[in-house]
């Protein structure tokens, strides 16, 4: 039985239960992670920069991990690099959605994958609060066959 | 009576206490932040990059949160962007340095700051754990004087 997304997360990553992070939908369409605003509030009282960019970053993890459990083959993701852009304060709860990427970027990566043992990957994440779109993060995500 | 640097993260980011962060240097001359492995692990046992970044975002914002309690101007201090290159596993404990800008980088934030109200400031935030550095992590951060 494959794991859902939800308990690999809880399972390997305690940050999700001290952030309150929940898995709100986990296809390779998308991943939608949401978290509480009151466990990653800042000094003004909206949510911390950290936690946003904590949240988009296991939501690319979680897409990438999603992709590569369809394929079968245990492999180790991990961040390589990410950038981010916050464009206004998140006054409420909010979500992390992970967009699948093209389909030519998706073949690229399986291609490199599949050959190589190891393939690179841009993923898009889009922070949002009630009221509209917060942040976005940029993270180039590497997989790793596991030896 | 001016709060401590270790009071003011306490109180107003519930994060530093569910990541651990310890303060262990807060000057004008550097901020080191210290969290503990366990709470922060990633699914291979080493730091997830979520909280490498998080830990980096406060060892910035204290740099600069200390700079204008020194000028005893009330100020909001927010993260504008950001961007992290991890270039290995910290398998260990880590610290987040932030080191103190350039003079000339730090007299173009005060003249914006004072002139204006509204400064910005790039601060580099190198994150260690106890074999070597991890990850460089580079923020924009606004102060903008309180209302």
């Amino acid at each position: 039985v494959r794991p859902s997304l939800a308990r690999i997360l809880a399972r390997y990553f305690p940050v999700t239960r001290h952030l309150g992070v929940r898995v709100r939908e986990a296809s390779l369409a998308r991943v939608v992670l949401a978290a509480p605003l009151a466990p990653n509030r800042n000094r003004s009282g909206t949510a911390f920069a950290g936690s946003l960019n904590a949240v988009a970053t296991l939501a690319g993890w979680s897409w990438l991990t999603l992709l590569l459990q369809e394929a079968e083959t245990p492999a180790q993701v991990v961040l390589q690099d990410s950038s981010i852009v916050y464009s206004s304060p998140a006054t409420t709860d909010f979500l992390a959605v992970c967009m699948a990427p093209s389909v030519a970027e998706q073949s690229r990566f399986q291609a490199a994958f599949h050959r190589r043992g190891r393939g690179r990957i841009s993923l898009r994440v889009v922070l949002e609060s009630k009221d509209g779109p917060v942040a976005t993060f940029l993270g180039r995500y590497v997989a790793q066959v596991q030896a």
